[in-house]
């Protein structure tokens, strides 16, 4: 850290270059200095302070814990645009997946689902329900209805383990997920989600939800999860059109 | 809206499912029922009601409004993997954008600055601080920050209208923005943020940050902007990487 601050330049934002290079060069859980230890260090009030390891909180770079202190945060996992499946993803990151199984079952479709899996009205869906983790920890809430007309026996697969959705369609049924069109909405967590997820429920959240194709485009699952926003970021790579096309015109009043 | 519930599944999925499907056909501003209405409609306990709105209030389809009711929302924008200027965007969609200047100027990079715009270490940029407006409604508060050396001037510019900032760097610095790789944190707004934005503090927003370069790669542009969750979605489009390569094994560090 440098000895002082200059005059230059509004304290607030000096300080918060230095404490975010700082948290950068440490391991997580690493417990940074006192308010009154920074306000002293860098001759600011410790209201400064406050506000500005407030703004590390939120953007989750560091985490408090009532009575202990502040800590530097786990880093992030990163949502790519490349469609890969949770324990793959998992597995790359050197992470062990695993699943908590909250329900499963064969059910006629709701009327979201059957438009959505482009199946008829009542038609049979195999909705599968489960807590992901990663190394123990959960990362998201996974609700994913599949018709269970092309995958009969579905709901009898173990996925109370680290049971990969996709891997099991490809292995079992040929199916094989190609592409998925997500709508990324920035939500608090349902009260039953929370507890879930081991967050309050004041943080906020991702819900990602759409459906999965396969190469030829059929439809072969809807996907509706809640991931946890203190652990996870979404990245996305932007190309310019260059036919000159409206290429989102069609989506204005698109809601989920 | 059916006459009665079935007793076949939880009332409140079923009633979650009407209402959602009644607020989709309405304009939006519309009021709904009371809950007390739709109580006695439904034959379901007033709680029952009370907790299906509050869930329609964190997808964002109502909005409470105090003392008044419960009405539907204004549809949602959608952030596409299309680069497009937040102006053209708004045309698009047949909305006039506007922006309110906060501050502009041309200061030393701070360090994080120097970093991403590659530049030496207190080079001068330039930074642009807009509250970003469609049809006169707060969407974004977005900040640029640019080399002055390549963009010289650029801080004279009129930005407190419409003016596109990717209009102005073709149009007068021949730079042509082309890709921009993001990401997209689920946060709170910071407490300045959301007054500017005119949303509680608790509304979850997205903020989105990266850095924007043209078609041979030179970087133009650093950006770190604040979307309002209630107001703005972002889709994504994920392909399976059939390379078989390790697409994203190197951010599993990565923080913003």
């Amino acid at each position: 850290m440098p000895r002082r601050l200059s005059r230059r330049q509004p304290k607030g934002e000096q300080l918060h270059q230095i404490l975010v290079q700082y948290v950068e060069g440490l391991e997580p859980g690493t417990p940074l200095p006192s308010e009154r230890v920074l306000a002293d260090r860098f001759r600011v009030a410790r209201m400064t302070v406050r506000t500005e390891i407030d703004r590390l909180v939120r953007a989750g770079l560091v985490t408090r814990r009532h009575g202990q202190g502040t800590f530097v945060a786990e880093p992030k996992l990163v949502q790519s645009d490349v469609l890969v499946s949770f324990s793959q993803d998992m597995r790359t990151r050197g992470l062990t997946p695993g699943s908590r199984l909250l329900s499963v079952g064969v059910e006629p479709a709701l009327e979201a689902e059957s438009k959505l899996l482009a199946l008829p009205a009542d038609a049979p869906v195999v909705r599968i329900v489960r807590v992901r983790t990663a190394d123990g920890t959960p990362f998201a809430v996974e609700r994913a209805s599949l018709p269970s007309e092309r995958f009969p026996g579905l709901e009898d697969a173990d996925f109370d383990g680290g049971a990969s959705l996709y891997e099991l369609l490809e292995r079992r049924y040929d199916a094989r997920p190609h592409t998925a069109e997500q709508r990324v909405s920035a939500v608090l967590p349902d009260p039953e989600e929370a507890p879930l997820l081991g967050v309050p429920a004041s943080q906020p959240c991702f819900r990602i939800e759409g459906v999965t194709r396969d190469e030829a485009g059929e439809i072969l699952a809807f996907g509706q999860s809640l991931y946890r926003g203190d652990r996870y970021d979404v990245v996305m790579h932007l190309v310019r059109d260059e036919s000159g096309a409206d290429a989102q015109g069609s989506v204005t009043r698109a809601r989920k």
